[in-house]
């Protein structure tokens, strides 16, 4: 085995990337490459939240103490929201109480964020409750919030008004390719 | 919500991000913040070896065709390299035919790559496809490769010998401090 010749141009940017990975460090997140952790840095220095450290991950406060759910998504790829893989009743009553905050990729480029306040989200709160009372208490595997509806009635908090039509029609055409 | 102070910093770095997530690109990795992406590109540049699409990941081949296993460990957290979530005879099977290259990396930084032939993890492979028929073959969860083992018996060939009783008394005050 012999490195690359790329391996030089990899040697080049690591001064910036361990730069980065100060930044990162100072903002508690320990590994940008694993988790989303360059993503969830810049989501929390677009909107000024602080990161917790939770297992459950991907959760911020802001200065008054008020905890927020962060979501992401790679428009590039996918047209909605992951949740929770394991959704339940309990997982529901924290999602009731907290803010939402939606940030949109494009691979790593971040392009859009959006607040929601639970409220606005509750008709898909009460479809997933109704939905687990009636399977008898199976929890639910990661159901979705669409991009469109965030898109639709989130608040802009960082970047431009995201365009649904024009990147279904990129993701389209993409698709096509693959 | 507003941008924090070093969001300016962030935007400072932006373009060499970009550029590491292009070589990445050239290089089969779409996303260098989900999965080990960056990992994984420093690993194939300093290897020369050719990063492969599966859904079960991590896995790289020469320019002869041959296939690795690659595994990553961060060794200011861990001391041992995971290997498979449900482990069973599929997996040893394919395990003992491919060459295993372990990477030490010590936060985001890489410090040390050894490779091995299946047959020296043997003892391993052995142990454990002992353990899957005394259980009635129920899949092993994770089992480890302990990083002292791979010092001891693996083959330099990216960075300078691990010092594995060094990263263990910091290690040691590093879990004191938590």
């Amino acid at each position: 085995m012999k490195p690359h010749p790329d391996h030089k141009e990899l040697e080049n940017l690591l001064p910036y990337i361990r730069k980065l990975q100060e930044l990162a460090d100072r903002h508690g997140i320990r590994d940008i490459f694993q988790d989303n952790g360059g993503k969830l840095l810049q989501i929390a220095l677009a909107t000024g939240l602080t990161i917790l450290k939770k297992r459950e991950g991907n959760d911020a406060r802001d200065e008054t103490g008020r905890e927020y759910e962060l979501k992401s998504v790679n428009a590039a790829l996918t047209q909605s929201f992951s949740t929770h893989h394991h959704l339940n009743p309990t997982i529901l009553e924290k999602y009731r109480k907290v803010g939402w905050v939606f940030a949109i990729y494009e691979a790593i480029e971040l392009k859009t964020i959006y607040y929601m306040p639970p409220d606005k989200l509750e008709p898909y709160f009460s479809a997933w409750e109704q939905k687990w009372h009636n399977s008898g208490g199976k929890d639910i595997n990661n159901p979705k919030i669409p991009l469109v509806f965030v898109v639709g009635h989130g608040e802009l908090v960082w970047g431009t008004q995201f365009d649904v039509r024009e990147n279904r029609a990129r993701y389209r055409v993409r698709r096509r390719d693959v």
